[in-house]
């Protein structure tokens, strides 16, 4: 079979990573075509994938390469999502969407039923899925090694603030729908069970910008699982000194724990003590994730096979972000 | 100034560590006498202690040794807690209490202002603010090497349930009191501020015992300070894999970490990968800081100055303890 | 510029890692053909490299191939190097070669000479210095923060010895030349001085293929540098535990380590204690510095720029090698 | 039984630590009195021991205490061991005698005959098999954890080189004798096999008071086994960065590594990336065995049982030391 063609919409910096690693590292896939509004990000496209058109926005790009694509890897603001993949599932497009798939669980249902009718393959970015750890993880743990789980313990922090204008929750669904999700997903999948309560505090601590926009930048949240399983996370937008993601799931016979600090193995050591690095980005940490995940679709989609991670899933994990972020404000626990 | 005389009330597993390091490693201080009702637990402080008397109860120990005694070391259960230090303030002698002081802030009062009255020496058990980890981490955030402190995360799990009788929320406090209460302190003193609402999630999920007298063996409380910071932890008695304490305090320019789950630095590697051994027990892990916090103890009754860790700082912790566990019951969240 | 077009010679474990990097993440390169006689090996390059074509023989790739080539990555046994390098180089083909260069310094001096005449470009596969970590240590080693070197540690254990036919010290230089030789350019590059004196202890311990050919498969050896510097080396072909390769630096005012055993960031705890993976092929640890390496060789040809590794240092680190061996049959140290 | 009596000849830094073990740790024993000629350290004595007698000298310790003592831990310069072991036993006083036992192997022949002629028992300091984690490290390998033995790794190294006067070669043994003692007794008992070939070089690299009496700072070791297995060992004066002591035994199937560059469990993060502290000095890390060490002898003097570790021990290691000392100036191997 052929390479299949495949746009990216949105040149930001998750959009460009996809770019990337469809112009270099997946097989049986070509970078298309790309769209961006904005000058500098064309330029940023062109210096690492070669020579690709971009276009505008998906109305330019459709209208220029519609006979031309197969797919689309949707990459865009959260809050442009559905419309997103309605209009490319409309044409036949076979869609990767980045992760929250929509704001609301309405728009939620109203892109799976467009992909659905459409009969396109519809996969959720859900990269650290990809990632040999916490696919190691979720063996060993489907495997009995930890027993019955009990709990679910997570941080996800971020080195650095997004700008005012991303962070806007009308934007992005606000910290917890969009930097604690890949914790919520990982809690869906390594619990293997369904989230029934939540519970939120939440503060703009730190970053005046957050704070602006009306959204907190650190918050914790406590989970409650249908049979009995507990969650408890921290999310952070200024964890300065790291991205720092790690997980724990402990069991009624064992434990597991998934992350690391640092990001070389090397060690300093002076008359102050030992020194180490840390990871200071996503892509830093799983590169080779995102690399598989995107694999992952292209042969979904060229093998005709069910997408690894389905826009339910993605529903699914929106409803316990939109259940926590209810609960920060409402200041009690929200049934999912 | 010459030795002062101590006595150990009750001489269940944390007595019995106290009553070693008084008549071993303590300075300053000799082992008066321990009160146990069974004789094989006589039998095993002599065997630790040499030649110690054993008295029934605490009744029987005053009656013979009053004169001799200058302080007490109260580890009997914590039903029984303010009782007893009402009981050994009215004759004068100085008193080191474990944790928690009382199953009520009104047993609480009652006992700090017996003390008060008496005029003698009111120190709670809080060990782990005598470990020269935490000590370093209390030294680095109050240096301001992390920044603002926004977020507290800790993990305490036993690696065996007490038997049911102890577990008796009547007797223990519960789970939250009981347990989770070393890190209710901690984060009281690291974070250096104070708690103003908790809400809880747990459950009976692995160990009948507890479950049968009505108490859950595993539990997440969150946490919010009066000054806007949160704490997200987790509480278990059956972390079959180790004694697993560990806490980490994030602030806005960097975190810290405490905590260890190897006990020897060895590791051994086989065609299986890389395994070590894991704490199991607390005395493993923190034994040279029970001996500390004693040596505390002794050091303020002898050079007369005022106890490191207070009747009321145990009043404040009791207080959070209280109202997490009710919002375990309340499934809402309570106010300090 | 356009691509340049490279040919890899031998498709053995290495010559497919370089084969696979040229098909999909070398920049500004195309793999044109492979060279192997077996047709199992030239399955494996089309399963991961798609069509490309295969040649028995170097002969048979220069007969037909040979206008349509820019440059060859040499990954034949190390016996046929120097030959394939003096053919390459007459035919004007800029030549990337694995390490060791050859097996005796009279085959380094043509094999450079022939390169030199040709006006080719020569690089020789010293991949660790293309590792982020090892590229970090080196910076901090030059820039004073572990003081002036006085020792170098290293460990490289393989987990399988290789079959008796590549084991034969005729074929790959035995043991040290063949096994430690990463750590020998490592000890070069990172002390940054010339190493003048060695000594080697080794034994066929394990594996019979290996005693069978007159070969060891574990030795030890001690360098001595031109500034007073000491070196302290372990090599194994019989690790089974991991591919465990470890270096220390140490100096007068630090140390700097750099290596690493587990492969993921996942670690199990039951109740045997804690476990974690190790990692078992340098593909897994150094995938990323495989790249970088020939990276920087296309980037040299391409460039006109002078390669990061020279036919030099390979031949100085040939040198070290076959005074180590010599030592390990004489019994007493041998100068460099 | 009664506690033994016994007294510290030397109160330098060991000998401290093994009186303050006599006087509050070890149980069975008392401390009886110390010698130094110097009344600082018979102050430092009396500040961490209580109320102890000091001599100036051994002679006038045993005219005043003879008949008070059952036994001695001669911690005086290596120098005098032998003769403060005869003069010791000639009066049956059982003897803890710090390593190494002598300087040459005839003292340590007359020490072990005087011992064995009066019926003491003699007991050498060889604190590390007293470590738990050592001692778990041996029962692995015994166990066949690792299956045959093949190498044996070792780093000591020491924040600061110890006085010229004490460094001199003629008091201490040297820099091999002294401070890599140590490994080399872990060598044989890990291995559980004698040394028959040593290979060494160094250098006074570092520090000008270690250079002005003739000896060297840093130093490499090669060592051969009777049984094939080898050693690879560096000993350091001035690893400023720690008190670093790791330790690896490699066998066929496996691996087993002691030791630990952190001293406490607490981890500082922050935009420059991940910190912790080292460990500064022996008792730091080896606090529980020295205690343990010295248990053992009391143990062994009250029930009559033999000593752990025996003169022959001490010889033992001696001769292989003595072995890499003469490599080390005739710059070829030495036969043991």
């Amino acid at each position: 079979m052929s390479d299949i063609r495949i746009a990216v919409v949105g040149a930001g910096r998750i959009g460009l990573v996809h770019a990337e690693n469809l112009a270099h590292r997946v097989r049986g896939a070509q970078l298309a075509a790309v769209t961006t509004s904005r000058p500098e990000r064309a330029a940023a496209v062109g210096a690492c994938c070669g020579d690709v058109p971009a276009y505008p926005d998906l109305d330019a790009l459709l209208a220029a390469e519609r006979d031309n694509l197969d797919a689309v890897v949707i990459a865009s603001s959260t809050s442009a999502h559905a419309d997103n993949v309605e209009q490319c599932a409309a044409i036949g497009l076979h869609i990767f969407c980045e992760k929250p798939l929509a704001l609301s669980l309405a728009d939620c249902d109203r892109a799976i039923a467009a992909a659905d009718r459409a009969g396109a393959k519809l996969m959720l970015g859900h990269v650290r899925r990809f990632d040999a750890g916490h696919v190691e993880a979720r063996r060993l743990i489907a495997a009995g090694a930890i027993g019955q789980v009990i709990a679910f313990r997570a941080i996800s922090g971020d080195t650095d603030p997004p700008p005012a204008s991303f962070a806007d929750p009308a934007v992005s669904g606000g910290l917890i729908l969009d930097a604690m999700y890949h914790d919520l997903y990982l809690a869906r999948w390594l619990v293997a069970d369904e989230v029934v309560r939540a519970y939120a505090e939440g503060g703009a601590l730190v970053d005046a910008g957050v704070r602006s926009v009306g959204d907190v930048d650190n918050a914790i949240v406590s989970l409650r699982f249908a049979g009995g399983a507990m969650g408890s996370l921290f999310v952070s937008r200024t964890t300065r000194y790291a991205h720092d993601l790690r997980v724990e799931v402990i069991g009624d016979e064992g434990a597991v724990h998934i992350g690391r600090l640092a990001q070389t193995p090397v060690v300093l050591l002076d008359r102050q003590g030992l020194h180490r690095d840390t990871v200071r980005t996503a892509t830093q940490r799983f590169g080779d994730a995102f690399a598989a995940e995107l694999q992952a679709f292209v042969d979904c989609v060229r093998q005709d096979t069910a997408p690894p991670v389905t826009g339910l899933d993605g529903r699914a994990v929106t409803a316990i972000g939109l259940a926590a972020t209810r609960s920060l404000h409402e200041k009690s626990p929200v049934q999912v």
